[in-house]
């Protein structure tokens, strides 16, 4: 009697009366009939749902269920980026889903969106990742290792908002590359920028940018504009909505807001403005202003070398230097960059997609010795690329064209004409899946031949093996192609060859 | 001033004081020289942080990070299960890791681990999914399907105390394969044993043997033994025990914990010590008791339809019919079936493994209803791969000889035995990069040969590519096989063409 054990006491009443009733004929009078005890059960499980009145089937507030037609996409688009980051050396890791609460707090700034907290169930107490980043600088800082270029995809949880219309939720996956360690500069900082042409080039998203400048360069601006030192990050974080705002909303937020004065926003307004290549840092390193800050000084000078390499990586012409980049995290110290796609995929009849940045990371030199009981830092540099958001363009872009995805590998399906052939497709079957051949069939004793061909039409598998009477007495299998209906029979002894060598030519 | 406005209170005095040392040589009066600052605030955060004596960098109790060594186990083991799993035609999906805590309430049953709550942070009540069975179930119900085959792979959670030495912890993952729809009996139910098969053989694990038994034996198997209805659950899951307790003790917690009469428990033991082939299904048939019980008899026909396609799948002698099988879950309601390793893989010096079962599933035709709020059934059969006890398997096995695994997949290495040859390397590698090889170099200026051959020998990487002065004068790149150590000089324009020619040979 499944579930009796947990039904609800109010389900009880309801239960006992129907179990008081009398026995069916079936029963043997010693031994209760157990169908008529099961359906009692049921019975009272489905009034106990019908109880609770608040109680709806959903999945929770900002999370969705992933259908196989999201997962094929998916599965395509993390295989580019991971052979991305295989090829650059990298190696895998997984950290668990929760960390330390103290773990994740003060690292992440004042326009990062909430944690997800776990209950105090007695023990310590924990929050969902936020994201990889801080779990690796701890996994860093926590193992002593001092070197190490990894990647880590998986799920990360933050209590936003969700816009759902912008591919945004409270879970989604981040897809991170990072290379710690003490290394010569800008080499590791320019491989991650190769790294995020490489990816968003092989995803075919149409054209991008990658806009690149330096943590050191904006405190540096913020500096010689006169923004006091207790509001860097604060003024950081506006300067960072510039993507999505216009200048003179996020100066209104600066002034107001935040309590600047006029006329270091506008100073600062002018330098944001400024955007271009290798001759942008040219130009700055002469500015009056910023030639006198030390901090500034050092970010420009690594950006020269950076697009020096970048040069030699033959990808200068994808990189921005722009001044109004800021990046929202606190956790930045060098150089920090975004990728944003330059031409939407839109056509007629399709909403224009505002999908943000693309990519984006920086270096981050402090994050490991804060974990560290001694300080001792390990530099990093890193990136993450944003895949919810290329899932949605590239679901988007499917949609408008009417393209559809086969959410099944299935190669061959194994058919009958004539009744009672079910042990003669259980058999062959099982010599084609032996055979490591993706195949199926139908779940029934006696299916018709209309129902197992449309089967493979809606399903696309591309090819048929046919079973009846007469195969059966002449010893062989008809084989049969989905799309031109042709048909061949071939001995039986020799029909799973002739699948290989068919599926190995397609 | 990065992280500024995230400091502790307490650290501020701290920071004060050395802000207020005076300016350095480097500074312009006018603007507070950045890196002082930098300095000053990373000292404060230090000390904050060891303010906090308690704060002790780790992972939370019962999760552990997964290194580079892990995932590489993992990433084989489970491309293994997952191409078994599309083999036979299942589509891939995934829920979030979080689902209502009402959703997952009385599904499990009495011995269930705790379920991890989410904090109230306003909103609903939520809580880490136990399982991948109850989402599927939800996400049936929610959608309204009625037919699908489904593979998940994803992480669960839950609150067991950790037996780290038999990999058990409190997150890990799940790989489950089901099908739900209504079927011709037991068609469905012998592919999921067959997959077991499959997956358990494709993994060279030793010999297994898998344990069948039905949810509708077991409790007629009560009902004519004289279990009360109210307790078949209880006993249920006592009996569950019985593959790491003794009888004798199994038998204790019956009678003395769970007040079943000990004449009940003795015909119970007469039972289950029963296990054999489809002979045992035709005795049990016989058997002048269960005989009577017509759940019994059902599960004893569906048995005995289940062999007749084993049979035919050629894996009948995989298989036995188990009547002290009794799984812990409260869901299933027909068929259910564990696998069990029968030679663990020891070798001197080796601790012997109890690693229980390493695969189990049955039959759960009531959940989905449980959801639907008019309860419409939809019948479901579906197996789990124990993949944490398979990966805990391979690595010792590893470790006991001896084997070591690349974490890595390059294939070809930059060096360079001279220095100022950075510039070279870098186009170098964006050539193998751009060409899809898997290239590292190191990320230094003027390394020394030795240091980057030995890399190559310590990260197993088969091929090296040398430029160097020579080299340069005369157009060509150096191609060393580490292994031999042999180098031909190939033309500077032909060198990836060869490098891709040895890969695709080797």
């Amino acid at each position: 009697m499944p579930l009796l054990g947990l039904l609800p006491r109010r389900a009880w009443a309801s239960l006992l009366t129907q179990l008081l009733r009398p026995p069916c004929a079936s029963c043997t009078g010693a031994v209760r009939c157990q169908s008529q005890v099961a359906e009692a059960v049921l019975t009272s499980q489905l009034k106990a749902h019908q109880e609770k009145p608040n109680f709806i089937i959903k999945t929770p507030k900002g999370t969705r269920d992933l259908s196989p037609q999201h997962m094929v996409v998916r599965e395509k688009i993390l295989d580019l980026v991971i052979s991305c980051f295989k090829r650059h050396g990298a190696k895998g890791m997984d950290t668990p889903a929760f960390e330390l609460k103290e773990t994740l707090t003060e690292k992440y700034g004042e326009d990062s969106g909430l944690m997800y907290d776990l209950k105090d169930q007695g023990g310590e107490l924990l929050s969902l990742r936020y994201d990889l980043t801080v779990p690796f600088a701890r996994y860093l800082a926590m193992n002593k290792v001092k070197k190490m270029k990894r990647y880590h995809v998986g799920k990360v949880w933050r209590r936003e908002s969700p816009t759902i219309v912008q591919g945004r939720y409270r879970e989604f996956c981040q897809c991170d590359f990072d290379i710690a360690g003490q290394f010569d500069p800008m080499i590791p900082d320019a491989e991650c920028l190769k790294i995020m042409c490489e990816i968003l080039s092989g995803l075919q998203l149409g054209d991008f940018l990658i806009k690149v400048n330096d943590r050191r360069i904006v405190d540096g601006m913020f500096a010689v504009c006169g923004v006091p030192e207790s509001k860097f990050r604060a003024i950081c974080s506006s300067i960072d909505k510039l993507d999505k705002m216009a200048w003179k909303d996020v100066r209104h937020e600066m002034v107001v807001k935040k309590g600047l004065a006029p006329e270091v926003a506008d100073r600062i307004g002018d330098y944001v403005q400024c955007h271009g290549g290798v001759s942008l840092v040219e130009q700055m390193f002469q500015d009056p202003r910023l030639s006198q800050n030390k901090q500034a000084l050092e970010g420009l000078g690594d950006l020269k070398l950076l697009f020096e390499y970048l040069t030699l990586f033959g990808i200068a012409d994808k990189i921005s230097f722009d001044l109004s980049l800021a990046r929202g995290l606190d956790y930045y110290t060098g150089v920090i960059y975004e990728a944003v796609l330059l031409q939407t995929p839109t056509q007629a009849g399709e909403e224009p997609l505002n999908v943000g940045s693309v990519a984006a990371g920086g270096r981050y030199d402090g994050l490991v010795g804060m974990f560290d009981p001694k300080g001792h830092k390990v530099p990093c540099v890193g990136l993450s690329i944003g895949v919810e958001r290329i899932f949605y363009i590239v679901e988007q872009r499917m949609k408008t064209k009417g393209e559809k995805v086969r959410t099944t590998e299935t190669q061959v399906f194994v058919a009958t004409p004539q009744k009672n052939f079910l042990q003669e497709r259980l058999k062959l079957i099982a010599e084609l899946w032996d055979s490591g051949i993706k195949a199926e069939m139908l779940y029934k004793n006696n299916p018709k031949l209309l129902t197992q061909l449309h089967y493979c039409e809606s399903t696309g598998i591309p090819l048929v093996v046919i079973i009846g009477e007469q195969e059966l007495k002449e010893g062989v299998i008809k084989i049969r192609s989905v799309a031109s209906r042709e048909e061949v029979a071939i001995k039986r002894e020799n029909f799973v060859a002739e699948i290989q060598k068919r599926l190995s030519e397609s």
